[in-house]
């Protein structure tokens, strides 16, 4: 039996995770107070423990952090949301207070991607690239079946790649920032074309219903969007020279939407070779993507 | 003994590569001419076959081709500069016409790179990428000894990554495009600071020699080529997490010029967990890179 454990910056969700993908005994806990009370790790352990406890058929454990990993994969080497658990040797910890229990650590956007590759929805997909589009833009790479996370283990960090106007990816294409564009194109439709104009808070769910109605300043919206990733994927397929590309996160149900800029960049930029059988799609496991990675981990060789 | 080749665009560099890396009995043949009589791999088959006659130790012949290759390594799919060679089984031709000889070919950046790997002066060095500066910008990347290729086969060609103008990195600084900076920099100097407008045909040789005595134009040309391989190398060590570049290329002498501003921009765009070791050196084979690199695919394991 597998625990996926997924750390957020606010949240930690278990869930026992079965070989076929599904998570049962699911539960997210706040933590915040972890901390203050204690250390993150000895609650987390702690939490482990009452799981263990619970379900003795546990043997292996895999979680994500948002975050970098050490190379050898027993820490955390950068932690913005959670600073106090660098470099504390998680792994080594937690494999003394719980003998014969195998761990894994991963980054969380590396485990969507693996998640996909064990759990997910396209059979035959053994190299891609998952590019999850939330507040955050993460990305993990899978090659031939398993994680490429580069030299020193944290490569595919495709969301701080700089753009043409300087920003990172995640800073041109991060939900924020779409929004903001969003309302950047509404102070200038004096005209009032646009539907949005009418919605109170304006979020990416609505933008995403306006487009798909044909909205032109939504549209206009997933162009930019389209751009930037086209542009960015430019680099990464001459970097990797994959040709699958997944799209996660909260804006992928608008990847039809997204797309075609996304194709017209990289097809201007890329000679055949690179394009002809390039595919982009939707990932498939949508929200719980970081929980059935972080279990994946137990099942990769 | 090893046959090395290394296929250029208007010749074919052959040499006999020690295991030490030595070169002997090196013939440049012209290859315009190749491609009207008979084909260019009939002609280089002739030219192999003379080597093999010549040299009856030789068991194994190496060769890099300015293309991208197919995955299985047997033939280039794309070579702008003899398109005839394009989907001709080069392997298998030469395989079958060379029984018992040991045929490798590779990409000839990615040949430099293993070059440096095999007979270079960076012992130690078992994980980088190596930039080839010249009319084009190639690069290859050797990750734990063994040549890095991506999925399919041609990845690491970061010349063709976009800039910030939209141009590639290679349209941005290659030798002919940092002749045409320093031009434009010189149309602007109109108190005739520069001792640059002294020179009669502006080339890389004379930016460099003024630049190091401190010429103000020709450091800005430097500064430029810094910034842009500083902000692209930002995305190449953001996706492949390496810290150790070698420049190599008509220009790499003047690296340490060009270093601050790579540097510089590096460290403003990536967390210290890249840069605090991160290490740029010259490349050590010079001229003979491509050579003493397509023969080390033979030794490659």
């Amino acid at each position: 039996m597998i625990l996926g454990i997924d750390i957020g910056g606010t949240s930690a969700k278990f869930g026992i995770v079965s070989h076929e993908g599904e998570i049962s005994h699911s539960k997210r806990f706040k933590t915040e107070g972890w901390i203050t009370k204690g250390g993150f790790i000895n609650n987390l352990a702690d939490e482990i423990g009452n799981y263990l406890k619970q379900f003795p058929a546990i043997t292996g454990i895999g979680i994500g952090w948002p975050g970098l990993l050490s190379g050898d994969r027993k820490k955390v080497v950068l932690l913005p949301n959670i600073p106090s658990v660098k470099d504390e040797l998680i792994v080594p910890l937690l494999n003394s207070r719980f003998p014969g229990i195998v761990f894994k650590i991963e980054n969380d956007a590396k485990c969507a991607a693996l998640g996909e590759y064990y759990f997910g929805g396209h059979k035959g997909f053994d190299n891609y690239i998952l590019v999850t589009l939330g507040t955050g833009v993460g990305s993990g790479v899978v090659m031939k079946g398993k994680l490429f996370i580069g030299v020193r283990g944290n490569g595919t960090e495709i969301g701080h790649i700089l753009t043409h106007t300087g920003k990172t990816l995640e800073e041109q294409v991060g939900l924020k920032n779409l929004v903001a564009y969003a309302k950047e194109l509404l102070a200038k439709d004096v005209s009032y074309k646009s539907s949005l104009h009418t919605v109170e808070d304006l979020d990416p769910k609505s933008i995403q219903e306006e487009a798909e109605k044909g909205d032109e300043i939504a549209l206009e919206v997933y162009k930019y969007a389209g751009r930037f990733l086209g542009e960015t994927m430019v680099g990464v397929i001459r970097t990797l020279d994959l040709n699958k590309i997944l799209i996660g996160g909260g804006i992928s149900p608008a990847i039809e939407l997204i797309k075609p800029e996304m194709l017209a960049k990289l097809k201007k930029h890329l000679p055949a070779y690179y394009t002809d059988e390039l595919e982009i799609k939707q990932a498939t496991l949508s929200n719980d993507a970081g929980l059935l990675g972080a279990a994946a981990l137990i099942l990769e060789k």
